[in-house]
């Protein structure tokens, strides 16, 4: 029989879905360059699911770069078919067919599938969806999933397509495994965090100036993981890794990222002269299409590490970059893969083959985000901290209503009931694209809107 | 020294970029019914790139099933300013680096990269660019890519992330190996033309008694290849199977085709069961994506073969098939991969590891692209007949202003100027999604358009 709050929450039905291109300008400062995306516009396609509940609505983001945030938009509204009308707690009743019905929709799976911009709003979509979840249940997000049950949690995830590396069944024993500790783990994220590293030092448009003052900043403040570009020119990597690594000292770790600027075999000679800064791993040699070419580059770099993940467009490259030993680091992006449930799947495979998750972070909304899968994936998927680090980039969260807290370099656990993308209303106002205040005062409409 | 035709050539500019949605409904009749793609509305984003000359356009297509295709028009929207008052000779001189502002434009590649919405726009774009710049050539497109040099065309080409299995140089030396008996290719071409197969016979909606029909049809027709659906039910595709053979007899060649319906294992025990009717190769076993799971079901059900392609994303994903044994055919979408160049390439890839192509048709639009391509395979790249075989769909190729021809059940060398993807006016105004008259008389808007 159910209870009178299993009938109340069957009730809340999803009645509306709205879709908004938010943009900010941070190409102005450079922020976020790097050696593939030189000028980012930092962006987020913004989907509110409102229901037959006054002021309960959830919302939820997939990040972009500016340009094709319009698209992702347009692709997200093509998708809201699928949500209006349906019980909220129906839907999760029922989850794997839904999510199926999204992410493998006949005429829709052509342009992906689960893959691209279709799998990027699938992700705003499904973030909006379980933001709404959290709150009817009262519960930050990472809570909802850490107080289910292993055969309730892996109830809810698509293994198609990987029934070759794990078996639901064995996903569930793992789990199971955990669970007489996970008390424990949650009494001490709850009271420590979970430990992160900065990017905001190291960006391609810095000058050495302000990259030496950011790092003494972030060493000051306790960070002992800072990451940095490199990829556009090898001997500018070469004194900007000496110039970091001078002010790091020899203990505190350097990762370096090349996004996806090298082919296999440049990536092995580089890696080879960038060696002697000692860097913990290399993210993104090459493209993140490319599996055995990353694995190709693990095989060769030995003892340097391999990380990669933030393009990956789904739970099958992870499957094949962890079958082939590509990646020693798994950095899946809260927005590129479908919702959480598709981030819990890869946090699963990465655990039956022993490789830790750092979570991909910075943008715009991630860091928020990412406070919450972090946590579920020590609580109940890893039960370890070991070689695990989540990115921070603050850039940008002073615009969230319930924005990541950092607390010496932790990720603080959140409080507030959802999943934690909502922007400020004033913040949406401003940067609504194109006609948003922020951007009527550069005075520049999009090219295509002219010519289209 | 210019000559005077080419001063004029350098003339001709790209002043405007339509895109539009062209849907038809086909999902009525189920033609073009698989596992996965239950109600395909055969569609296409369809760009018209117009220049500074009266009446010189050139068109292109993307093809899609349907939903979607909106998005698909958006995004290549997004992409137009690439094109805008640029000389077409003057792109075609600049190529490689014209290619990479498309795709990996700095904002715009985090929704792909090459991959996706975006990469089925940037073909629609390109495949249009190439139509114009045949038309300013006067030559049909196969004749363009064939009267190259190999240094002419390997320059035209982005062999980025290709570089560990193939150089330009070591692909222009393979090509001038060729280039002795390319005018015999030439002549056999223009004379009897390019061998294909038959997939009209076996779509998953199909009755038995049509089936029937349409195999014995298709044997009258000439056809010694016959192409089938499976994958949603084993003990249906037996039966159908059982019954297809019955008609083919033994010698005839008889494809099964699982449009990605299987996980790994499946695909290995529903092959040996299938085997008894020996298929010459199983098509999309799995995932598009999965690369290694391709390769464990072709080392598993040898001497049984695999052939996958048409949904697989760009360069990258077929090197690694290749690479890593998956596919004894490869099977590349002309309108997926972004543009010709993008084909020819993996052509090249194919040549290298001895893999035939066997280009992906049907669809809208993909039987009147594949007609060039397949002949420039022949002629330039690979200089064989042997396992080669292009697919053949004729369904709405009324709609075309130059069809694909077929002739004794080969694709005859198309004579006309360009690239053929040119739609008659009547099916352009009849057919524009919502509001031609064709879905006008549906009374069917599209629900994210009442709900946005």
């Amino acid at each position: 029989m159910q209870s009178n709050q299993d009938i109340e929450m069957m009730a809340v039905k999803i009645i509306e879905v709205t879709v908004e291109d938010i943009r900010f300008p941070t190409s102005d400062e450079l922020v976020g360059s790097d050696a593939m995306h030189t000028n980012p516009d930092y962006s987020c396609a913004y989907v509110t699911l409102r229901t037959n509940v006054p002021n309960l609505v959830g919302v939820g983001t997939t990040f972009t770069l500016g340009k094709g945030t319009d698209v992702v938009v347009e692709c997200a509204k093509a998708l809201n078919e699928q949500f209006i009308g349906k019980s909220v707690v129906g839907i999760v009743k029922d989850y794997p067919n839904f999510y199926r019905s999204i992410t493998s929709e006949p005429q829709l799976r052509w342009v992906g599938p689960e893959k691209g911009v279709l799998h990027l709003a699938t992700a705003a979509l499904l973030n909006a969806f379980w933001d709404l979840y959290a709150k009817i249940q009262r519960k930050p997000l990472w809570k909802v999933f850490v107080d289910m049950t292993p055969e309730e949690l892996v109830g809810l995830l698509d293994f198609r397509y990987l029934s070759d590396v794990i078996t639901k069944e064995e996903a569930i024993t793992m789990l199971k495994k955990l669970e007489p500790t996970k008390q424990t783990r949650e009494k001490e994220m709850l009271e420590l965090g979970y430990p992160s590293y900065t990017t905001s030092a190291g960006w391609m448009g810095y000058s050495d100036e302000k990259i030496t003052r950011l790092c003494k900043g972030a060493i000051e403040e306790g960070f002992s993981h800072i990451k940095i570009k490199v990829g556009a020119d090898i001997e500018d990597d070469i004194r900007r890794c000496r110039l970091i690594r001078s002010i790091l000292g020899p203990d505190r770790k350097l990762m370096v990222d090349a996004n996806q600027r090298w082919d296999v075999n440049q990536a092995i000679d580089y890696m080879k002269r960038l060696a002697e800064f000692n860097p913990w791993w290399i993210e993104e040699p090459t493209s993140p299409d490319d599996i055995l070419g990353h694995a190709a580059i693990a095989k060769a770099i030995a003892p340097l590490k391999v990380a990669t993940g933030e393009q990956c467009q789904n739970r099958i490259i992870f499957k094949q970059l962890l079958q082939s030993n590509a990646i020693s680091f798994c950095q899946p992006d809260s927005c590129r893969l479908a919702g959480p449930t598709e981030v819990i799947t890869v946090m699963i495979l990465c655990a039956k083959f022993g490789v830790p998750v750092c979570m991909h972070a910075g943008g715009v909304g991630l860091c928020e985000y990412v406070n919450h899968l972090c946590i579920i994936d020590y609580i109940i998927v890893s039960g370890s901290l070991e070689n695990r680090i989540s990115e921070y980039v603050p850039h940008l969260n002073e615009h969230y209503i319930h924005p990541s807290i950092m607390k010496k370099t932790r990720y603080q656990c959140p409080s507030h009931s959802g999943y934690g993308g909502g922007l400020k209303e004033q913040t949406i106002k401003d940067h609504r694209y194109p006609n948003g205040p922020v951007w009527l005062s550069k005075n520049k409409p999009p090219v295509h809107e002219k010519n289209a």
